[in-house]
């Protein structure tokens, strides 16, 4: 398998590419427009078809790469099951297994940063949290669809509950960390840690957090699949 | 073994954090003054003595953790052999090897950055490039002793003679890549490929960059090693 953490500095936004090596095809989680140009240089150079493009959620902070890229190679996209989206190819239940070769990514519904959200558990090694955990934080819950107290349900049975030594790639990190695992967040991530369900919701109710500067474009333009 | 890979966006610079688990003892490679706190807490968090602090090389865009890093940790400070600093404990010259558990680093000296500057080769399965060789790109040979004829033959004689599968680490990424191999640089990289010696030289020549905007504050303070 190879697997890739590609970075949009704007946006602070984390894309995987993940691929079959002996298969030559590829997918791309949560692609950035700005780029686009990049990730599909690099699958050429790697000489791999690109098959699917999955969003863990529709943001709010940077417009999807998917729509240019489903035009300039045919792939698919895919999104969680109930995102409002209309011009996606496929939806992704809770559970529910997308293969590709030795790649094998299994969704994982952890709603309440939006109401539909899902992780990316490959190959039962790493799971892709997107905006449900980050490292030593958590995605907002104060706009769009956002619920802190199903985000908590979510981290907490649903993220919490895979094996320690799970790596957790998150969908955006602020201080430079690119990796951590399952247990180290259990044990350390302050969003979490000493906080009930009751008082992660009042904390999280109480961030008073400015907008995200694109999040009029974004928003509406990742419901066209990032189509604008 | 535990290797994390860690951004400083205001210089682009990577650290990278290399332990052995069940030793519990770390080192890090090119740590950054204005990281010291994050690298400092996720050794606690990972309960990880740190041993060493590594630098690739006399850096002019930022200022080196180690001196900090130091105070507080009682680690060691190492730099490449002849690097211009009389406060290190300790020189690596080429092909010289660091223990730390199962974690064998070896010095591979890759001047023409600079003068002193070394890759280091981990576990004979990933290298960290420093500044001689980027992602897709390569250090700059236009001030301090950097020279483009040595940085030509160090890239081509001591890093493309690895191994392809060779996992390329670089020391800054300006495009949000993280990480390549020997392999895809050989093929892809637009400074190598295609020219030879002399067009090297030649075109490094000819770059015309501005200077690095901390340069005057950064190279006395790491020959100084980050005491400032």
């Amino acid at each position: 398998m190879l697997f890739r953490q590609l970075f949009d500095e704007e946006s602070s936004t984390y894309t995987y590419l993940i691929a079959d090596r002996s298969l030559k095809q590829a997918l791309l989680v949560d692609p950035v427009l700005e780029q686009v140009e990049r990730d599909h240089q690099l699958l050429d150079e790697l000489e791999l078809t690109l098959k699917y493009c999955l969003e863990t959620h529709i943001h709010a902070d940077h417009i999807t790469g998917t729509g240019k890229l489903r035009a300039m190679t045919g792939c698919l996209g895919i999104v969680p099951e109930n995102a409002p989206v209309n011009c996606a190819d496929g939806f992704l239940k809770h559970r529910e297994i997308l293969q590709l070769g030795d790649v094998i990514i299994e969704a994982i519904a952890t709603p309440g940063h939006t109401d539909s959200h899902a992780a990316y558990l490959v190959n039962q090694k790493a799971v892709l949290t997107g905006d449900a955990l980050f490292i030593r934080g958590c995605g907002r819950t104060d706009f769009q669809s956002g619920d802190p107290g199903t985000l908590y349900d979510s981290v907490t049975q649903q993220l919490f509950t895979l094996p320690d030594e799970t790596l957790v790639y998150p969908g955006h990190d602020y201080k430079g960390n690119s990796v951590s695992s399952i247990g180290e967040e259990k044990q350390y991530n302050p969003r979490f840690v000493g906080r009930d369900r009751l008082q992660f919701i009042t904390f999280m109710n109480n961030l008073n957090l400015p907008d995200p500067k694109k999040m009029s474009e974004a928003v509406p333009a990742n419901q066209k699949c990032g189509n604008i």
